[in-house]
């Protein structure tokens, strides 16, 4: 108890020394948000006394309807936050199903983060709060919680890229219990186009997700590789030497001139990479591969460029298109797998090959749902098995964890 | 050049999809900030056309003084950020010499982060946005930048406690080239109170410090270990099963009961693991530990707890306290080592076990500065050897960069 008492004293000076930490604490109120309620209500509060309005914009309110020249879109609702005399702003949900929630405030037309929850992802350039509410063990935020179960270990590593000429990072999971193991199968865990190799652990909870379900016994232990998925990259925003650049969707795959060679062509760098520096299963049997939106359509891709060295694959809302084989003329990607012999041929070598598993799941609402119901026609109608999986929603985050859960219980069985 | 056009449609719709990445790319104005001008100078820019008042703070401007009842300290000064007809409110900075830099804004009372700069770092509970200035190869921008240098892997990792009786986290970064070495020392760098095993490679920029200093042949490749010194935790907030709760000065060792075990008397189970995990030189020739703050005064009772096991003590603006020996009653630490034996006699068998260095670094403003001057008599009268760095500044980060990259310098020659 002494050595706490004088570390406490010297502490209040270091307060005042360690540079901005001390408003939150000093400022005369010690803000709580966001607040999970007994009744499973979830409130906000914003100490803002100047402010004139302040809305809080999250994925747990009602979804808007927005127009864009491109289309329609589902956009997370709003809703105001209330003062109180003191200047405190705050607002209360429903009650609110088991989830990882997203949401950022707006003050007088400025978006801000909570100054009160340090737990924020960013995902492309802007930084939302997450929250998890959870109502018992097995459900979704529980299983994207940190649960007092043995916990994988997440690196950043850097491997050599022969085919891109350049050295790459990626974020590569082992399993608890790795070091004692011999031999582990490899999930390959693909990000969408504005991400990189920290989007999956980071915005997807893969660490957490994976941990769970080993510990439950619903996974096997696996390896789980989260590559960069932009050739033109070394490594996300600022962990390489093109600088602290503000990336787009575009963007990371914009800094460099863009590589002649593609994701999908250089991608066997990272299999023999992993193969060479990890215990691993290094044939089919114990490689899967998946991924949400572009990543998605590498794996589409990388199923017919090497039909012999997966044995499963999993479409997440997909962005499909049929390598240098497109047609701009033409949207549909029906039409486009029709006229494409070279297309054919490569599905038929793949389930020739019968692999274990073609999976494919996307969003009721989600713009790729057209292209994505193309690909299951073509499948049908050439008797190519495969298993589908419809939610609700559309392109989103929520959507992309539930089916890393559920694909990730198919595997390596 | 087809393939990224039909790419381009679709994630002109993606970015409606995706929660709340909108607002920044479609606000009308492309706002970027902080801009690096030719002249050396930094421009802050921020569109809060409804805002009436808006200030940065950081720590390129001069520092003030605040006084509280436990004395005075310096913090980082603020400058007012001037509105033009659009409502985009900037500051320019004087020229500023290489360093990394961080900042907040604050908009009518409200401290806020910059939405157009997605580089942060968390300090305790407040995030702060950060860039860096660079003028030459090797000044101190240079030195915390991601230069085109072979990189080190990060890795999180999960180690049995076996005195704490629990399974820990902690940072682990193995050089370049690791897998083709035999045999490496290993650096232990131990945080500050509030902090945990994230805050050195964040804030610290250890990882590309040691990328720069080895590839640059001025420091041998070496791991380095960042465990978490809050010994009644098993990870940083978050990481843990704990939940996501707020961390505070003291928070970080308050969430669970705390431990009757010291980070110092547990500290043997780290090496041990990483003894057996990784190739190390497993002796006190390859081992040195150093820390700052709390963690200089883990430095402290460690270098006297295990005489043999380490070469190279670092004590960065440190922390003292003598450990279970501490006197309330004077909190002179000259007094209490000239009147605690069992110290002398700790120090006696440290320093005839002839270590290599034991290096004592603080700011001249620092308000550890007695404390380490106590440190440093006590040590004189003694003739016991130690080399000492002083630099201009308090308890700030800023030195605790100065004093890595000068500490890893000397170790393992």
């Amino acid at each position: 108890m002494n050595k706490k008492l004088i570390f406490t004293a010297a502490l209040a000076l270091m307060i005042g020394a360690s540079s901005m930490a001390q408003e939150k604490l000093f400022n005369g109120i010690n803000i709580q948000s966001p607040v999970k309620n007994a009744d499973e209500t979830v409130t906000f509060n914003l100490y803002a006394p100047q402010a004139q309005k302040v809305s809080v914009s999250g994925d747990f309110l009602p979804t808007v309807k927005i127009q864009t020249a491109s289309g329609e879109y589902d956009a997370p609702g709003s809703a105001q936050l209330v003062r109180n005399e003191k200047g405190l702003w705050s607002f209360t949900t429903p009650a609110l199903p088991s989830e990882l929630y997203s949401y950022t405030f707006n003050v007088d037309g400025l978006n801000i983060n909570d100054p009160a929850n340090i737990y924020m992802n960013r995902d492309i350039a802007t930084y939302s709060n997450i929250f998890i509410t959870t109502k018992h063990k097995g459900d979704k935020g529980d299983l994207y919680s940190v649960n007092e179960v043995p916990h994988g270990d997440l690196a950043k590593v850097w491997y050599p890229s022969p085919t891109l000429k350049m050295n790459r990072r990626m974020t590569v999971y082992t399993p608890a219990g790795y070091d004692k193991g011999k031999a582990y199968p490899v999930l390959y865990l693909l990000h969408g186009a504005g991400g990189d190799e920290n989007a999956w652990s980071e915005l997807g909870r893969a660490a957490q997700i994976m941990d769970n379900l080993i510990a439950t016994g619903k996974a096997k232990p696996m390896i789980v590789v989260m590559p960069n998925g932009n050739p033109n990259c070394q490594a996300a925003p600022g962990e390489w030497s093109f600088g602290m650049y503000t990336p787009s969707f575009m963007g990371n795959t914009g800094p460099k001139t863009p590589a002649a060679t593609s994701m999908e062509e250089s991608f066997m760098d990272i299999v023999k990479y992993v193969d060479s520096h990890y215990k691993t299963i290094k044939n089919r049997e114990g490689r899967a591969v998946c991924g949400l939106s572009m990543g998605g359509g590498h794996t589409f891709n990388i199923s017919r460029l090497y039909p012999n060295d997966f044995n499963y694959y999993g479409l997440f809302s997909a962005g499909l298109h049929l390598g240098k084989n497109i047609n701009l003329k033409d949207p549909s990607i029906y039409n486009q797998m029709k006229a494409d012999k070279v297309f054919q041929e490569q599905m038929k070598k793949l389930f020739n090959s019968n692999p274990k598993l073609y999976w494919i799941a996307i969003g009721n609402s989600d713009f790729l749902y057209k292209a994505n119901a193309d690909l299951r026609k073509f499948l049908d109608e050439n008797h190519y098995p495969y298993e589908y999986m419809e939610t609700d929603g559309g392109h989103i985050w929520r959507n992309w964890r539930i089916y890393l859960t559920t694909f990730a219980q198919k595997l390596f069985k």
